[in-house]
């Protein structure tokens, strides 16, 4: 053979250790520059819609540059327009904790950008993601049926939204066994009105009717958690009409104020029904390695599955979402296909009891290797850093709270049970009809401060203001700091009303 | 206020800068060794199951300890037990594309750690998103009708089966518009029997009956390529039963062998017929950027949504999927769904125009910042430089198909188009009933021999050979090697046979 090297053909080295280590160290500089100075911007970027497309050229760049000027571009034109998740000011929706260890795993996920769909195709990163899940099942405290020792299994998702299609495609189509495909039209999905959205997402994208999801009311005297009678009461009407109770979501933690439903007794209530039980612990199941937390999954063996997102308050990057089975086959056979290209033939079918192919356990076939993100968190902060990083803002969120009872202007809508604090600034002088209107203004002039960023919810009719301490930059004088934000900007709208 | 602070609250800093960056940089030169090192290993992992498990703990650790450590067990134990896919010898599945330029995104992404679900969440995280979009599009040769620019637009999902489940749940809801729920059973989805598995998976998990999913059968008479005859045939009497057609599928580089569906023809079908148009680029959709192979896409504006993966061969690190829709409030129609929450008070609604809430372009809420990442590597190599990397592959691959036709024992199975060749074995005096198992003991031994991995797929009930050309490290003398190693174990194969 001698066929010779075509021209140009070895000219571009993309992956050149040495320019690679050189590159990639700037932009590690970079990133802790950024946390050296990251109170320094506004928490909530005030861009307008435009501001960065009238900077950028219309036309993709024809022809490649240093790395120096790409950076310096970051820096000047994305950075100050960002709303900075890692500001050891920002409170809203939960928190999304980085860490040196989760960033360090993000690097080994990145930089050996391998895809463990099949256990061919990466058996050590199946099997790492497997021991991973056995381990974070045992730290939250999660009976053994939820781990692989115990017949049960978890698996690496990116969001609780793709989980949660998995679950519902899962019951869905254990629930379609018995039907035919017309079952579809009569099955239903219950859920509370503080559930997260994508429940109902999800539950539209599987094919369920949109008339078939149930938004069950919970209240105040519950502390917004759902009752049994209310879950009972639905279902039995929906039985009554023909239909199919199918799938219902229980939340330790829900988005909203943190409300926590009675695991255990939904549990007993879905195995009666035969509906599948989901319980999304997101936000607090981070929680739940701290023992003090425990009594919120009391019951949690009866569930079908359960989720939780170390990319919350776990310390890990994003993006991460633990999703624990009691029955892998149940998913598998709702996910599996398996083309041709997929059958691995150099092992025989004898060989193949305990390769996962986690293809069958996920929406999608690609997926990143997020199992060493979790190996290098928890070996790098282990049980007992992990427990810190909870208790300490659950400390700060106690010590607002005890802040705003402290202070008359104000009230605590929902008790605190994690590191949320949901409140409201209510002067006596007022009648209910201001106080969402003054409240709305609170919470514009916070944000607008660039001093803080928290977001509101709406329960009972009433606008609440929710602080989600859990940065990982957060120390006590930002807590303090924020509090007297609020309480300035609380006389100042008072003094408005003069 | 005088509430002292709690203890420990402010003990744990786990993104103090400075430890930041000293123990990021030690990950950063980790993956500068691995890729310094990367052919010392076998390409496949040749790992059982359990070997790793027994080696861990059955118990998450208690105490943390340093990084030093963790990197070290992360090289003994793991790097070893993977499949590499960054390894130049990588011919398996597609290419898996890291560089330095995806990876400095991946560290921007990992660092600043911010989720741009929602405009208010990262205004100009979103943007660059949008810009990004519209600039990739330009450089594929989209018509305006799928840019931001042209009334259409694009978003970044991480892998094509979220994209094509969005896509999916938008066709079948605008049917839905005309019909009752009922309708789904009656909808029906077609593709070929090279279309990727993800679509079979993706219609089950809409809701589409499992029964109303049609595999088209293609041919070697069009290289294995959709013809609009067997796709009419197939939806008329689809329609002469009573049923919907709903949505199709077009493949530009099937995964199978690289085949091509004539997309502009299948375009004027769907429009016909009321038919959802996918044009499914995962691989090739990167090649389109050189004028050479524009004409696989001749027609595409005819299309409902295109979808390309700059982690397959745009050396983007891993995940990163590119959708482009020509009507935007379909997708969003059909996936928004907006909890209290995430209503955002400090804009008025009139301000909205050109504020982007993403989270209505996809299955998830949570989603991280891959702009940045594309960004980085659009202005890092420039047009030039990614239409380089992919014209030093597909010379290596017409090398390699030269070199097998020089040879007269094997036969090129399917026509070359971009970097994927599909070949087998075939000594002259074998028999045809032979041959398949000719080709899975070579390919067998190829892989076993830690030199090259590549997988098989069957095409005309023909078991064949796949080397996919695409590693980022890939330089001529690997696939001269591989050509060698083939050639070797071919001779070793016949010689055990007389």
């Amino acid at each position: 053979m001698a066929m010779g090297t075509p021209p140009l053909v070895d000219v571009l080295s993309p992956l050149d250790p040495e320019e690679f280590a050189v590159e990639s160290r700037a932009a590690v500089d970079f990133i802790a520059g950024y946390y050296r100075d990251i109170e320094k911007y506004p928490v909530r970027s005030e861009a307008e819609p435009g501001s960065l497309r009238r900077l950028l050229s219309d036309e993709p760049p024809e022809n490649g540059e240093p790395i120096d000027g790409i950076l310096a571009d970051v820096q000047q034109y994305i950075v100050p327009g960002l709303t900075h998740f890692q500001s050891p000011n920002f409170f809203a929706y939960y928190p999304f904790n980085a860490s040196t260890a989760g960033f360090v795993g993000e690097i080994l996920c990145a930089g050996l950008n391998v895809a463990p769909f099949t256990w061919v195709a990466s058996p050590l990163a199946t099997e790492l993601e497997g021991v991973m899940m056995d381990w974070i099942g045992k730290l939250m405290g999660l009976p053994d049926c939820f781990l692989f020792s115990g017949g049960g299994g978890g698996v690496l998702h990116g969001s609780t939204c793709e989980a949660v299609i998995c679950t519902l495609v899962a019951a869905r189509d254990r629930a379609l066994n018995r039907l035919t495909h017309e079952g579809i039209l009569k099955m239903v999905v219950y859920a509370s009105d503080q559930s997260h959205s994508t429940f109902q997402k999800g539950a539209k994208l599987v094919g369920i009717p949109p008339s078939n999801f149930r938004v069950i009311q919970t209240s105040a005297a519950f502390s917004y958690g759902l009752t049994v009678d209310s879950v009972r009461n639905a279902v039995e009407a929906d039985i009554a009409r023909g239909l199919v109770p199918l799938y219902l979501c229980a939340t330790v933690g829900t988005t909203g104020v943190g409300a926590v439903d009675p695991v255990g007794e939904l549990g007993e209530l879905a195995q009666h029904y035969g509906m599948w039980l989901h319980v999304d612990a997101a936000y607090a199941g981070s929680a739940l390695i701290c023992p003090e937390f425990q009594d919120c999954i009391q019951g949690v063996g009866l569930a079908d599955s359960v989720s939780m997102n170390p990319h919350k308050w776990f310390l890990t990057n994003m993006d991460c979402c633990c999703l624990w089975v009691t029955s892998p086959a149940v998913l598998t056979s709702a996910l599996s296909i398996t083309p041709e290209y997929l059958n691995d033939i150099s092992h025989g079918s004898a060989a193949k009891t305990g390769m996962i192919d986690y293809k069958d356990w996920q929406i999608a076939l690609t997926r990143r290797f997020r199992a060493i993100k979790l190996w290098v968190v928890l070996r790098r902060y282990g049980a007992v850093g992990l427990r810190a990083n909870i208790r300490r803002h659950v400390e700060m969120a106690k010590w607002f709270e005890l802040a705003l009872k402290a202070d008359d202007r104000f009230e605590v809508i929902v008790p605190r049970r994690f590191s949320l604090v949901c409140f409201r600034f209510r002067p006596r002088y007022e009648g209910d009809h201001t106080v969402d209107a003054l409240n709305r203004k609170l919470l514009n002039v916070v944000n607008a401060s660039g001093k803080a960023f928290m977001i509101h919810t709406i329960v009972d009719n009433k606008f609440v203001i929710r602080l989600a301490i859990g940065a990982t930059m957060t120390e006590m004088r930002h807590i303090r700091d924020t509090f007297e934000l609020v309480q300035e900007k609380a006389t100042e709208i008072g003094q408005d009303r003069d």
